[in-house]
């Protein structure tokens, strides 16, 4: 059975390898709130899972080592094993799915795993992984059910407490449970007191039901863009642990999870992954008790795609305000577009694109749709825009914010 | 003058407000090579501005305090300086120029300083806090040419030795000079043998080129996307300074500029300003001799509009052949828009945006332009998408990537 000193192990194991991340304040994410970031998304392999692969490797007789490692992921636990074998000298094989994103099978491969991509999904990888298990009788290193990769993850709570030793409150992201459970099991044995929450995405919350239920649940499917929790059924062990362990679990909606990744990038200059950001995320929109509370976010990851950053991006700012779209009808008579971007650059804001249509299937002959993206400073700047060219006699067909 | 114990005093007095920011070790930023990241960017406020603000305010007698502190500035100086004078619960009047980000300008109110904006450039702002300096006598705070702001700055010079004694080289950005010359002084008298370099974007180069011809030199215009060292005419304690203790100063481009901001994102998980990237986009372009030198580079701060970072994310997936722009002339009979979609979907790229046109101005009356944006994995792979629409006769009438 886990103990704390197999996570004091656990501690000095990594202190070869793992970075003693960062603890960060902000007085920002939560207005009047001391938020404190946990920054794993600056660990090695820009993710916390480097942890427990390393100490479970590291746990292993030389015979097994010889023999070596097999995983199978489509994210950081692949890069997390790659590392730890590659910090160990020892032969790892990673099952990738091939519908992978390309940027995650490279970061793999440069660690030096061998990577075998398997056609179709998670599962179909999953089997080709356990078939090669048996040929090969090689390690099979799990991503969260297992204890010694639990206490591997443990290590965060252990650097927590010393980092913040008035800690009144953790939050940590739950996929299939291997993080809380290590990091929940060295909060409670140094500090009781602390409470320590769970969060799940709203799309993939197989953790949260069953926890919710008193037993593990599978779910049918998964659907998130928190996508490094996309799992949907809980680990027998680390079930065990949150019952036992955890004060209570949430869910948070992919919108919120979005909000708080942009957030971590505009006032915390931090990258987050969609589950990395999924602590952030519960503290912001007040899922959890946390008023006057010196709380403690696990950021567990940053290995999100820029393509899906920068829709992230794009989607706070139209939300908040930033980036606004107009379709303005117009006569069709000379000096309207000059007309209409007058009354635009008078009230500052800035025009990134326009488009000019004449005659649409719903207009008459003469008609004309200017159809214009512009940055504005938030929501109201841009109900100003919109108030000033109607008081000028133009009609707006549709705008979006 | 400035000596090594007036750093090591701001250093103790900076120990009550300023974060000691982490050094983080990235083996992927240049292949082969360790460069050390000094995180001024998770600073407080941002930047390292603060550090320089806060000492020299500390450093005022009790009456000069009583008749508060004015500052001129766009950006992080203006953010450094209101938190500087919040925590010393002294009086700011921040000037800023109309034109400034609303971004920056909340930032800034939100430390409790008093903004007076003023209609133009930050020239404008500059004479009207002069003229209110004469009215009030307040000590104006100089963003650079100051001996305490200097030694404020400095204290990451100190910070940088007990993180890694045995640097071989730093890089450090330069705008006005500040953080350099008291980066500079603080490791030429602690580890003289350690080299010091300058980095200047190349459309605001006045220290590269007041240092390159020995003389100060005033340009007439600035322009760069590293918005905060957007400096005409560096200071004369700087100028000095980096005469005596700077090795060499190198130039980048803004394009180099924003593939730094996106390996500091994509590999580190750190969001960094232009100004804060110039120092990693030396060390990533080969512009300075750091070959197998443990290197550390000064990034200096993230305040990054994310406006202007998302566009910074669409040029680097551009550049590397993530994001592809095809048009294509169909010939307008039927079935053609399903039979490209199946050829790109064959390939595993990802449409985002599709338009439809017919009749452009220089085609003939039935032909039609099919404009499609989509993912693909990088160059190579979107080539071999051009080539197996070529293949089924389709003509690429223009392509971007």
């Amino acid at each position: 059975m886990l103990n704390i000193e197999t996570i004091y192990d656990a501690s000095k194991v990594l202190s070869e390898v793992a970075r003693k991340t960062d603890l960060i304040l902000s007085k920002t994410l939560l207005e009047g709130h001391e938020i404190y970031l946990k920054s794993e998304n600056l660990q090695l392999t820009g993710s916390f899972k480097l942890r427990g692969a390393y100490y479970k490797i590291s746990k292993l007789t030389e015979e097994q080592k010889k023999r070596g490692i097999i995983a199978c992921s489509a994210g950081n636990h692949a890069q997390g094993v790659a590392l730890a074998a590659q910090k160990n000298n020892i032969k790892a094989t990673i099952f990738i799915p091939a519908t992978a994103p390309i940027s995650k099978v490279e970061a793999t491969r440069k660690y030096g795993a061998e990577i075998r991509l398997i056609d179709g999904v998670y599962d179909d990888a999953y089997k080709a992984a356990c078939e090669f298990q048996k040929e090969t009788n090689g390690e099979f290193i799990h991503p969260f059910d297992d204890e010694d990769v639990i206490a591997g993850q443990g290590t965060i709570g252990l650097e927590l407490i010393q980092q913040l030793p008035d800690v009144d409150a953790v939050i940590v992201p739950i996929g299939g449970g291997g993080l809380i459970s290590g990091v929940a099991y060295a909060i409670k044995h140094l500090k009781p007191s602390c409470k320590v929450y769970g969060v799940q995405a709203q799309g993939a919350g197989s953790m949260y039901k069953s926890y919710k239920e008193s037993k593990i649940l599978e779910l049918p499917t998964v659907n998130t863009f928190a996508d490094g929790t996309a799992v949907k059924k809980p680990g027998q062990i680390t079930f065990d642990m949150c019952n036992k362990y955890v004060d209570d679990i949430v869910t948070v909606t992919d919108d919120e999870v979005a909000s708080a990744i942009l957030a971590l990038m505009e006032r915390q200059k931090l990258v987050a992954e969609g589950a990395g950001a999924l602590s952030v995320a519960a503290a912001m929109f007040g899922k959890l008790p946390i008023e006057n509370k010196k709380t403690a976010c696990v950021v567990s990851g940053g290995n999100i795609d820029v393509n899906i950053l920068s829709r992230v991006i794009n989607r706070g700012l139209l939300k908040s305000g930033r980036i606004c779209h107009l379709t303005i009808e117009l006569l069709d008579k000379p000096g309207q577009l000059r007309d209409v971007s007058s009354i635009i650059a008078e009230y500052g804001a800035n025009v990134i694109r326009v488009r000019h249509n004449q005659g649409g299937e719903n207009t008459d002959i003469n008609d004309c749709f200017l159809k214009i993206s512009m940055e504005t400073r938030n929501a109201e700047h841009f109900e100003q825009i919109k108030q000033a060219l109607i008081d000028r006699g133009y009609k707006i067909a549709s705008s979006v914010q």
